[in-house]
């Protein structure tokens, strides 16, 4: 090592230690839905507090500010993944330094506060109680957004919360076709009977059962045990503690074994994103997932392109045959069709399906934009939610609690967030259609439960990536193109569009 | 508030941020016994050692020193819970403070290569091979000392990281009449047939069933299921985080039902110390846990004093009968003979009866402190282990391996905490007396079941007090004398010498 390396590597020891006491706190998150009794709450909280407070701490040290300017100078014009790793560092460096302490103080105060104010104003359906709140979280929004880069729009800086290297621009590229795709393709469904749904899919599986078969499942898409679980939680989630120890939940009713089932599917996707980050860089930022978006892509990949389609069937549905005796017999264009269902007159976003599901995020996001831009008043978006539901899904909720109160999301202040989910399915599509083009076999292999070639494919092309790229290098790299809505309009023009018998003439192929 | 108690606030929240990393790194550490997937191994150490850097790293901070001298002063002379919150804080940082960093380093470095090497030698039963960094160890632990306080020998120094405020001279005080009773007691034992063991108690049970009992048996006792767990774990062992969060793992196996119910009864008397802390206090020292030894005190109470009691068992043999019909008809004074068999052949600690046991930590003890005094060489001690062992339990150990190698304890580096064992066996000896003559009706309320009355008065005289009081004064308090091996000495003449009919005369009562 020569003594130029020094400033490398004292500053990769510090960001390793940054990363431990995240993955701290990834434990300690996942405990709390999975195994803390109920009376440990409070305690818990002062715990993950006390160790945010000291991670805020060293991230905003000057001794890494230092070694991070003088990495910077090592490796400037350099496109390595060193150059990479002090890129991801100092970007998130310069967020959390660049908020004053009293508005990082003022945004957790508001968040908590906001979190119960919106329970009980869904509860009740009453916007009015929630909108003084909403307000004063959009404002404290701004000026963090302000803080950190006066230069730009609000509302792009906080898109760089979940996607950082993504703007506003290039989400309408994403979000304007797709919904001009979208709207005349669920009007013309909205008149075709749906597909029938097999009584068979219906008939109750204990829950420890459907968690035994998950859990196969789960190995058959490749989950490496050795550096993860699974255990029941309220939400199927991944969390846990780098790639070494993934975590994942997921949840049962007996009366919904295909919930159960694409609960794993998806938390599966997002698990080996986790589990195949690379091991050299494991406790760098350079390794992290590039965005929610790209995480997003991983689950839905798994879970949509994989898990609904008819190739993989082809293999699921005699191997749920073994294990539960009642699905033998079914076919399997009987069973894609029924969970290839869709349902516009569904008001609520977490219950939609594949092709409704962009709109109700298209609609929020568009919303967030006019808010901090100035054009839309928090006491007006009720209105406009309802007028936007009408216009794209051609639906009026029943009440603000299944219309503008339905998300969490506000409450806790996450403003840019939405957008990550339809990003996710777009390049979920993008990449899939990749991955079968660069390897063909991949379709054979799924329906022959073989999903290594899939996987490895994915691993070489984005989970070993990590933040090595920013986001619109490696959509370049991973898929050969930038970001677009094409992939995934023709997947669901295909996949729904099959079931519901609508000529490719009428949505041209 | 008046300005004065300024100092006094900000010193507890200073400590409450200690406490909280301490409960961060409690639940860390269980999480590694009970969920962590085998390869997170590597990263778990990782963000143990962080927050533990940083845990050190605030306790050193020279701001809280200023802090507890500002303290101090306010509290000086006062026998409050706040002063005694400041005297415990001030050692805890002392005890921190004065181990310079390098020791500190070296230290950990030692003990990690340490507990490789004495696995490896003991299962080659090489004591050659450990003792060269047994020797490095307990130079490492005497620099320590030194380092803490010159003035005293190392061992007494050494004492104080397990039961502080206890010296050698309190443990003689205990020791040796507690050795002049037992060595003649377990000689009369050894010429007389042992207790039968009834069948029924070997019966095979199903591991899943055992814990369920299990739990059923908890709650029982008193264990509150909203601020605790019990889990599957390799060993019975209490951890996790604060009174709000208390986490017990035991064992099952499947041919050793009692096994499973005296860990779940030892384990639940950790666990009432912790849930029993004072709640106004629960994030400062002050309610910690006096000892090693208190803590033993209350495991012991309950597994010992009260679960091998006829008592008790005139509750639980009923009660068990009802969940496991095998065991109706049994009686109880089978099961109390059977359960106070004494082994004196056996040379292993962590398998030794009641009576023998503290034949096993006087040994140790004596060990600790000729090696730590000079007096005996690390190379010796193999032989010394062994004459001991014939002097005071009449056995040879076959092989190293079944003598100075059976512990794992000093390959931790933790020389002084044997004794604890012992200390925590007499105090319950001698809180269970007191306990019985301050409440009379609490063997009958035992007798039905009922742990109430015991627990109540428990948490009054120990629990509550956490470390309030020094341990001499402790003792004082909550039993009316100085500790003395009197009680415990009684309680194995009745107990055993009843079932093994040596007659009052012999062991005179």
């Amino acid at each position: 090592m020569s003594a130029a390396d020094e400033p490398l590597l004292a500053l990769r020891t510090r960001l390793a230690e940054l990363a431990a006491l995240e993955e701290a706190m990834g434990i300690l998150g996942w405990d709390q839905e999975v195994c803390m009794p109920p009376g440990a709450a409070e305690s818990r909280g002062r715990q993950v507090a006390a160790i945010a407070v000291l991670h805020h701490g060293r991230l905003c040290d000057p001794a890494l500010g230092d070694l991070l300017a003088r990495a910077a100078e090592r490796v400037e014009g350099l496109d390595s993944i060193e150059a990479a790793n002090v890129r991801e560092a100092r970007r998130e460096r310069e967020r959390a330094l660049r908020v004053p302490a009293e508005l990082v103080d003022r945004w957790s105060r508001a968040t908590v506060a906001a979190h119960g104010i919106w329970v009980d104003a869904r509860a009740r359906s009453d916007f009015a109680a929630f909108a003084p709140i909403l307000g004063e979280l959009v404002g404290l929004a701004k000026a963090r957004a302000r803080a950190i880069d006066p230069e730009r729009a609000p509302y792009e800086v906080l898109l760089g919360d979940f996607e950082p290297g993504l703007a506003a621009a290039d989400l309408d590229a994403l979000f304007d076709p797709l919904e001009r795709f979208l709207v005349p393709f669920l009007g013309a469904i909205r008149g075709r009977p749906a597909p029938p749904r097999p009584a068979a899919l219906d008939v109750p599986v204990a829950a420890s059962e459907q968690q035994a078969i998950c859990r196969e499942l789960m190995t058959v898409l490749g989950f490496d045990w050795a550096r993860g679980r699974l255990d029941v939680g309220v939400h199927p989630m991944t969390g846990g503690a780098g790639p070494c120890d993934v975590r994942v939940t997921n949840r049962y009713r007996d009366d919904d074994l295909l919930a159960a089932l694409f609960g794993a599917i998806h938390e599966t996707g997002h698990a080996l994103y986790e589990q195949g980050r690379d091991p050299a860089w494991a406790d760098q930022p350079v390794s992290k997932a590039r965005s929610m978006g790209w995480h997003e892509s991983q689950s839905l990949l798994w879970e949509n392109q994989v898990g609904r389609s008819p190739e993989f069937w082809g293999f699921l549905l005699p191997w749920l045959g073994e294990r539960l005796p009642h699905l033998r017999g079914l076919e399997v264009d009987a069973v894609c069709g029924a969970i290839a269902r869709v349902d516009p007159e569904n008001p609520i976003r977490v219950e939609a399906d594949e092709a409704t599901y962009p709109l109700h995020v298209i609609l929020r996001y568009r919303l967030e934009r006019a808010l901090f831009a100035g054009e839309l008043a928090v006491a007006d978006l009720p209105a406009a939610w309802d007028e936007g539901m009408r216009r794209s899904l051609g639906v009026t909720p029943a009440s603000d609690r299944e219309g503008v109160l339905q998300d969490v999301h506000w409450s806790g202040g996450a403003f840019g967030y939405f957008p990550s989910y339809t990003v996710g399915a777009a390049l979920a599509a993008q990449i899939y259609a990749t991955a079968k083009a660069a390897v063909p076999a991949i379709p054979a292999a799924l329906g022959a439960g073989e999903c290594g070639p899939l996987r490895a494919w994915l691993t070489a092309a984005v989970h070993r990536q990590g933040s090595r790229l920013e986001s619109r290098a490696l959509c370049l790299q991973a898929t050969g193109g930038p970001l677009t809505a094409g992939p995934l309009c023709e997947h669901l023009r295909r996949r729904i569009g099959g079931v519901y018998g609508l000529s490719d003439r009428e949505f041209g192929g």
